[in-house]
């Protein structure tokens, strides 16, 4: 049985940690206060989501200590490295954000917090309302398929023909991202979910919608600017973590046994 | 334009009043503190849902004095009078909770509430969470549906041949409820939404879920001896007031409306 | 183990059987050419749907006699019959044609067979096509939801206010049954369903639609009258023995084994 | 308003001609008997679906006399052509069979048409039948999810982790399309959608299913030899313009649209 260590992460790797289990063993640096798993003698090492926030760090909000990436980077070598946006300084490691399964299944505990968040911000079912959701990706995919599951009238904007087409075929109503900008956003929710600006300050000004909530990584529109036109604009950022830890951690077990051939 | 008076109620009276204005000059009375609508001037009168919670007082939240039942009452001759699980002595009237089209359209809202808070009590998702919905009533049927359509698995029990057979050719996975009884409850969550106890202590103390939601109006299981079994038992009540009282607003207008010819 | 004479009866019959002799001795008379089972020496009896079409012989259109209800009915009793649409001479039977449940799940053959029978006489998708379904009974309701779920734009027509808001509640556009009458119905094609006329000729004469299908049992409109003005007019009549006699066969069997307590 | 030849072609086109009327002057040649556009007078050229079936001719079904390619590719100077699969001999084209929008679109009276033979050649529902569909491409996308929204049991093989992890977001049942290979296919129905064949011999030996139904464009399994093993196995092919030959020309009316501004 191979060895893993899970070094630092929050409740997430305590739940990947449980499946993990069954068919490895598996040891924690820093994921608990005082424990003391050995890097040295494991074959797989599991680095959190995301790996670092202060790009020296480990990511490892319940452990009492530091791990520093300098220091354990030593020891990657002949290992099989799991980590999320980051590029760790040995060739045998997968990189969570690069994977596109990975995005995918983690969009289903986003759109679900997504629809909490609209749940709990509006006075009203999502039922009938008029959503606009920005963006075809893997979020927006998703999402929008749950909404109009929930009854809600769910508009997508994408930018180009397949998308569109892809939306036609499954009875969405669509509209070119290109045209949303400066437009009269006539939508009750609007959820963003791409990386760029498209809702500008002109067009916030004309959108009479209640609640704005951004699900891109980067950011796509000036939120606080929404604030001051009495818009409830929300960016609640790492979704999957916060609403849905175990199914989270599950996600990322189930990466890592299909890279080590469970 | 005829009269409406509004007497007392929540945020749910407040949208329900601005969609009447449209076709009604509306009066309130109880509704905010110190307004002082006029009954005898009034053509219609609304009471709130539900009517009253003492059996003396109409149910006014925001009001800043009481309002007796039986002081009003002597008013309501002539008028058509709109109330909920409430008997007013006078012939022309609309009990609220007396309409399946009222309590089809509230289950809308409660569905959605009832899924907020599963979402706020479990760390994982709804997709792939196995679910019992106990009942095929207006509430089980719109819930059933809903948490379907985000991905759970859902079992749904029922107790006659017909409901089998509608949740058969709809695709769902369904029991009799009579079976639940000292069974083994192997799901993750379970919504009662019937009135008598389906869940005794002896089933509840071999259920191995980690939520219980009470739908229904006078409880359907010991909700107090679940939780001393680690189990997440929750009644909410009023959903639809809570979390969605503009639809709940709008359901109230759309059918004083229906009633009044609108 | 308990025998069955099955008396009579098309392909449903034959699939029925198969069925059944996992649990009983099961015996045909009038089912297949020579046949000769024993009325007798059996506990249950299964007639035929329709048990009879002349009102004076069952039947049976794969056999090479008649089979006169008079001369079996002296045979019944003690016996527990199945017929459908008929009332035997005894007192222990089972009309399936009062069942509910045996109703509904045929009306998902029903809606399979209506859906073929639209894709063979359209030169267009069901997908974005403008559809009318008239009735939201047992196959209305299995209907609509098949024709939106391949992408229709569905309208129902009901005729009160529990189902208008059932309807709503599950996103379905919809009309009163009883403006239908004299109305422009701007639709590709129209599922009739129920029992009494609601498109009668004026109506008609004004219907710009390809093709309208009646799945009523009586007829819902002049058919001829309608052919006469180019529309595609079709009462198939009958779907589940034409289009899935398998999957009614087992509709059959399991509505027995249910009454025979398997 | 500029001018657009229609050459060839069948049904779809005819109804194309009718819709590109409201914005261009259309002319056809070889799509009537005896009609006589002219090429060089026209911007656009619209070749038929598929362009050539020989090689040398139009393909031109409706025709009286053959359009031989090479002839008329000279006149293809300065126009904008339109084709399918087919690389005229000019720089200003646009290949049907290239666009991604276009395959997507025309997915969808593929699925529909693949359900209609599916409906016609087994005697049992689609609801509750056990179905595999190989590939999650275009059209299999669109297939599986109609199948599945009229109730039946849908399997989809994939070949990557993106896939599946689609898949799983959205709910179906997944398989490797590697492992079908010799496994025991224990479907009631298969709809092949990949060009290479999945279900060799040994493992249609062992496939206890009644029907196949090949939508593939070269085709992904030995037809004949499943025939020999009592399998039903159907390779319609062309479903758009065979089944919705209004659609189909819809679509190619509007990708015209598309690429020429309107």
């Amino acid at each position: 049985m191979k060895k893993i260590c899970i070094i630092g992460g929050d409740q997430r790797q305590i739940y990947a940690k449980r499946i993990l289990e069954e068919n490895f063993f598996v040891d924690t640096l820093g994921l608990f206060q005082g424990d003391n798993g050995s890097i040295d003698s494991s074959d797989i090492l599991i680095l959190p989501v995301p790996t670092t926030k202060d790009g020296e760090t480990v990511f490892a909000p319940f452990s009492d200590r530091k791990i520093y990436l300098k220091e354990i980077e030593e020891k990657f070598k002949n290992k099989l490295v799991f980590c999320y946006n980051f590029a760790p300084k040995t060739e045998n490691f997968v990189d969570f954000s690069a994977l596109d399964s990975f995005a995918i299944l983690n969009a289903v505990p986003t759109a679900e917090g997504a629809i909490k968040i609209a749940a709990e911000n509006t006075p009203y079912t999502l039922w009938k309302s008029k959503i606009l959701v920005i963006g075809y990706g893997r979020v927006g995919k998703i999402l929008a398929d749950r909404l109009r599951n929930l009854g809600a009238f769910v508009t997508v904007s994408a930018r180009n023909q397949k998308d569109f087409a892809v939306l036609d075929a499954f009875g969405f109503s669509y509209i070119n991202t290109e045209k949303l900008q400066n437009g009269y956003l006539d939508y009750d929710i609007i959820f963003n979910t791409v990386d760029f600006t498209v809702l500008d300050r002109n067009t916030l000004k004309n959108c009479p919608c209640d609640l704005i909530i951004d699900l891109s990584s980067k950011g796509g529109f000036d939120l606080e600017f929404a604030k001051t036109l009495g818009i409830n604009a929300i960016k609640p950022g790492g979704l999957p973590g916060k609403v849905a830890p175990k199914t989270a951690g599950e996600i990322i077990a189930g990466t890592v046994k299909e890279f080590t051939c469970f």
